[in-house]
């Protein structure tokens, strides 16, 4: 299996390797999600997200129909692209989200303008991702409050799509909004934000492609939420080299050939990530991760009260940590100085600085890491 | 490179290796159409197209704004899903085409209610595709007729669709409709169809994605209409182990960063595609697969000949051969009874039976298959 699954590429959904469920049960089952039941490899994380939605349009439609055939109706309108078999369907995203490029994840996108202009999409329902205010302690009841207007208008936009005839078949939605300029919100906003799918009966879709893979701190960035209910549907790609999603039993299409194509993934990516999965267990990378993550959490704050003029909203989990400029063009400035000094930082959002070190980044990295950033910003001064 | 490229993924939009250009020269550009220009390699065929369609958009609305910069009107709008910033134009394509399954590419697929039904989809215009009589040269006066008929609906549907107010960016057809039961069109029909693209100045994307790589005889299955004008697009994945498309010079985005993604492709399969295309031409193979393929067709019409009752309309190029049984349950039982023979064939459309043997399939597999199906067909009688 090994050799031939880096010189051939099947076809993995009629003709897999024999031992396929294996290299599964190996590789990305052995970090499922709790709840997480199955997983469906794909070939990118745009194409995650696009097989996730579809798989949620299909449960919605087939709970609505109470799990009979599709009428006539349905399966002549089908083809034409017309509804009621092609139903007006939504679903939720949030402002500042990003959930890939294709159309149906673009629809959910709300990034950056290059992202979205001049493509066609969907009117589907946008609500307000909280913006919390920082330093946290001092802000309790603001960002309470704010977290509870965004919720507000998640169940007034379920009702309002659902007056519209475009029902919200699920909600998607990204542990800390990555390129939207990392930002994050509170276990309790996600908690009630489940809770919330459930009442409406939406399915509840968390996107990791971007938090997956260990860098907060926990292979999966909701796994620090503490859900009682598990998530329905948990997308990822990236670091998990493969593209995928995993879901609930109940989400399972009723029928073969409804979520298909030729690749639906590359096997020898799963050999990969056995591999990576091994590393991550051997070294402890996790705690790795959540020590240097929280030196790293530290020296921002450390340099954000030296340097109040020009940093602010120092935030993180694990090492996914990230902090404001004062504006693009200081951010941009501090950028270009960090790396001809050798530090690569990436950038997100309209000023803020995003740190993705890899999960052998270690205590004195992170210093090194500070000490560049602070010789930087004692030369803006 | 090449180790690395087996066992490392990079991010190929921002950090690509060094020598990746020279890579793609002597893989997917040295294989590219005539008038294409560059490529832009992708992990699968639907992101290939999702990716195209993207790209037409673009073209399509940067000239409608005489390339000026967005309004801040389409700079607001588009980050909420509304025209003009996200535009209702639309891709117009054809009954029984498929072009993938991500919802923009399933807008414009029409073979199969299983691949439709559930999924909200866009009011893009889907013209009829040439329904041909066989044998052709018994039907020349009525296939030109229903050619004509076919080209005439796709004028009135562009300008039904603009008058609408979403007008057509693009049309995309496959060079022989796969999925959709083998259906095959006149060379002439698709010189009309490509000028008729011109004069509403849509773009012309011919989707190779099942019949690039060789099987028809030439290496892309639309070298055989002999175009004056080359194609916009012409995408492509499977057979060549990358997904990807080739553009025009004029197709390409103005800015960088509005066809991305973070993988955008794996360069290790660009190398597996280098050998491929070594062995294609060390060893003449589009050679063979048009000898075979002559074979095979004439073993077909035979065939059909001898068993007028259960097959008929037996058609291809090259070795990309098919033919219909009387209905689909002969069909299956068919392709059952050969398969405990040792021949594996695939099914499309309603009641055809498809070939699709790989380039080293040479005259003396053409009598392997040859006599098992006419010993199948024998019992069946």
């Amino acid at each position: 299996f090994s050799f031939s699954a880096f010189v051939n590429r099947p076809a993995l959904g009629i003709l897999p390797p024999e031992n396929f469920p294996d290299k599964l049960i190996e590789s990305v089952l052995s970090i499922a999600p709790s709840g997480m039941t199955r997983v469906q490899t794909m070939a990118c994380g745009s194409c995650s997200n696009e097989n996730a939605f579809k798989t949620m349009f299909i449960w919605y439609r087939n709970k609505e129909r109470g799990y009979a055939n599709p009428s006539e109706q349905e399966v002549g309108t089908c083809m034409i692209n017309q509804s009621p078999g092609c139903p007006d369907l939504s679903i939720l995203s949030f402002m500042g989200a990003f959930h890939g490029r294709t159309l149906g994840c673009l629809a959910t996108t709300h990034s950056k303008v290059i992202h979205k202009l001049d493509i066609p999409s969907f009117d589907w329902p946008i609500a307000p991702f909280p913006k919390l205010q920082y330093p946290l302690e001092e802000f309790v009841r603001e960002n309470a409050q704010e977290e509870a207007r965004c919720l507000e208008e998640v169940e007034d936009l379920i009702v309002k799509w659902r007056q519209k005839g475009k029902p919200v078949a699920g909600i998607v939605i990204e542990p800390i909004q990555a390129e939207g300029g990392d930002n994050h919100a509170s276990p309790d906003f996600f908690i009630k934000l489940r809770n919330i799918a459930r009442k409406h009966g939406c399915a509840f879709h968390v996107d990791e492609v971007q938090t997956g893979g260990g860098t907060t701190g926990k292979f999966w960035a909701h796994e620090h939420w503490g859900l009682d209910d598990p998530a329905d549907v948990v997308s990822f790609s990236k670091k998990l080299l493969t593209g995928g999603y995993y879901h609930r039993d109940e989400l399972q299409p009723d029928k073969p050939y409804r979520i298909f194509n030729t690749w639906m993934g590359d096997p020898s990516k799963n050999l990969f990530l056995s591999e990576v999965l091994n590393v991550i267990r051997r070294e402890n990378l996790l705690e790795e991760v959540t020590r240097s993550g929280k030196t790293l959490l530290q020296g921002l704050y450390a340099l954000q009260t030296q340097y109040p003029h020009i940093l602010s909203r120092a935030r993180g989990q694990g090492t996914f940590c990230a902090i404001d400029a004062c504006n693009d063009a200081t951010r941009d400035s501090i950028m270009i100085k960090a790396r001809n000094k050798g530090l690569f930082m990436g950038s997100c959002g309209e000023k803020t600085i995003r740190f993705r070190p890899t999960l052998v980044f270690k205590e004195y990295h992170v210093h090194q890491l500070l000490n560049i950033l602070n010789d930087v910003l004692a030369e803006h001064k």
